[in-house]
């Protein structure tokens, strides 16, 4: 068990929005009306990959046909069919280091082999992908988070992105691009998707895009999808009817009729707004307090940057002192596949309010000071 | 792929309510309210175990501690995390002959062994099951449908549940008692749940409840959940988070909204008022046609009766003449672990019209006469 918290405890842990982040007024209308108007169809069983409507909305946000689409609970049930389905026979996945712990979890749950490639402040290690990706046997995905990386915070580049999508498309690899926090974009210019680059070289066929609502309206709705190459569809329909025969609907027409009315671009310029203090309290207090000692990331949206002190600095034995000084944040050896990141850690500005954030990092960045100056 | 239906198909085949049955006003202002009174929880992450006011409902309602009850999206992805747990190292359960189709499949896909006692218009051979029980290895569950059996329609009376619980605790052998049904009575006397009478005998530990909201409420919620024993409650917590995180917390909050609105139980007065006249139609048929040609259940409730025509009629050669002849039912055989009940068929009367199951039954029943004259 942890270390209890204090009392007062901010938390840079948690990965998951403040309740201040919810559109609560208009999704209590969405949810009415959705019920009204769609109820007799959202209400019942239906098709194992989501409610009809929903999928039509998505095909053509994303440019695809709808039957391409599968609306899951959550964009981690479908990562899991990606890799249950994918894995079934073993075979070797290739993931970032660090990445999405929940993801290495999956892989190793399904026994699947795990070859990295590093995502450092230099962007992807390309040149070791390159290598993997012409290894024998051939791995079978590519898992990467291109935009507002979890746990790092990092963008790839427009130059990254296309040198990717070179590799992928000479070496018939496919790549699953995650993207929960893509339109949490505080600033910078967008990048196109990974999928959409694939899709102009002749790769669409090689491309799964996984994301979802949870950042950008609310977790509790539990809508994710996967945008699956066609060969896809039928098995992982397959997999969602066996595994809970349809999805819930009505959440899904909740969060249609929210789309739908006209709420969700000026939503997310709010969530903008309320996560750019936040970003820039942290990351003001860093600045002042540790350059020079430590090294952390600058992200342009999402929830995350990434604090990397110096080597003899063990961040899970740190963890453990903040907590007891009042503060929690996710030591970053979690996020790598195969033990490395003891001096990493994953600071969330998501949760806390701008004063819990100020005061959460001057209580951060003295222990960090203290901890060094032993 | 199956025969196209006729146009104007009528359904006994589709065991899904009719939209007929949703309490789409009720539910409406539900929807609304549990997102301005709950949602700043609800539109959350949250524990992987569901929305803990409606696990304190269901607590309540079942006499246990609320930590026992994990809300699930759909009582099927619940069943799932109990057959991938307990058969994970392999191992072999024991099933009703017919059973749930879909728990065979489970079953199927996790390696376990199946045994089967025989659920037939004389009981479940309880006989058997005392053989089954105290074999070596000894199995690691029975799992059961005691009240409106999918796809029989029977109920175990009173004296047949005792008996099963003497067994269970005598054996120490774990029961899974899947109740989706129970609460759509339409006449007759409700009897205990096999868990209550478990408990009663001390074997409490020895009990799995399974249920839902699928069948009394409406299904695109997909709110199930598991009565699970004390030493569970973790390993199922585990499986749910690295499932989907947490579950949909939203339609859980909308449906206790509704559940302690004073809704639910004019609602369940509703459903067996809905369902008695479709049930009687269907048996006022059979009757007037089929009496000595062939044998059918005569539910007390739930959905489903089940229909057993001689020995040389195969019901799946006879449900595609049937498809074409505008009718649909489905054919009993694969609700048997290992390939029996080739003359036996499911007809569900919860999704057509009273009118449509008059027609229905009548094109059912002189297609049979038809076979049988042959």
């Amino acid at each position: 068990m942890s270390v209890l918290p204090a009392p007062g405890t901010i938390s840079f842990a948690r990965g998951i929005p403040s309740p201040d982040m919810f559109p609560i007024d208009a999704l209590a209308q969405s949810a009415r009306r959705a019920v009204e108007n769609a109820g007799r169809v959202a209400l019942n069983y239906g098709p194992p990959a989501g409610f009809g409507p929903l999928r039509e909305w998505l095909g053509a946000r994303h440019g695809v046909a709808p039957d391409r689409v599968i609306v899951t609970p959550g964009s981690l049930i479908g990562l899991n069919f990606v890799v249950a389905h994918l894995f079934r026979d073993g075979g070797t996945a290739i993931v970032e280091a660090p990445t999405y712990d929940r993801v290495i979890g999956a892989l190793a749950t399904a026994g699947a082999d795990v070859a990295t490639i590093d995502n450092t402040a230099d962007g992807l290690d390309l040149d070791r992908l390159r290598e993997l990706a012409a290894g024998n046997p051939k791995p079978k995905l590519l898992y990467v988070l291109p935009t507002f990386h979890n746990p790092t915070g990092r963008t790839l580049t427009l130059a990254q992105r296309h040198e990717l999508v070179a590799i992928a498309v000479e070496h018939d690899l496919l790549v699953v691009e995650d993207d929960p926090y893509g339109l949490l974009r505080i600033d910078g210019e967008r990048q196109p998707y990974v999928h959409e680059l694939l899709r102009d070289a002749g790769g669409e066929h090689l491309a799964i895009f996984a994301s979802s609502f949870s950042k950008s309206v609310a977790p509790g709705l539990r809508v994710g999808y996967l945008v699956l190459p066609e060969e896809l569809v039928a098995p992982f329909e397959a997999l969602a009817t066996r595994t809970y025969v349809s999805p819930p609907l009505l959440p899904q027409a909740q969060l249609l009729d929210f789309l739908e009315s006209g709420s969700f671009e000026p939503h997310l310029e709010f969530l903008a707004a309320f996560l750019r203090p936040r970003r820039d309290a942290l990351l003001e207090r860093l600045d002042a307090d540790l350059s020079g000692l430590a090294e952390w990331t600058r992200p342009e949206g999402g929830y995350f940057l990434w604090l990397e002190l110096p080597a003899h600095v063990d961040t899970t034995e740190l963890n453990a002192t903040a907590v007891a000084a009042g503060i929690s944040f996710v030591p970053g050896a979690g996020f790598f596949a195969g033990g490395r990141g003891h001096n990493t850690a994953r600071l969330s500005f998501s949760f806390p309010s701008v004063d819990e954030i100020e005061e959460g990092a001057h209580r951060l960045t003295a222990l960090v000071r203290e901890t060094l100056d032993r």
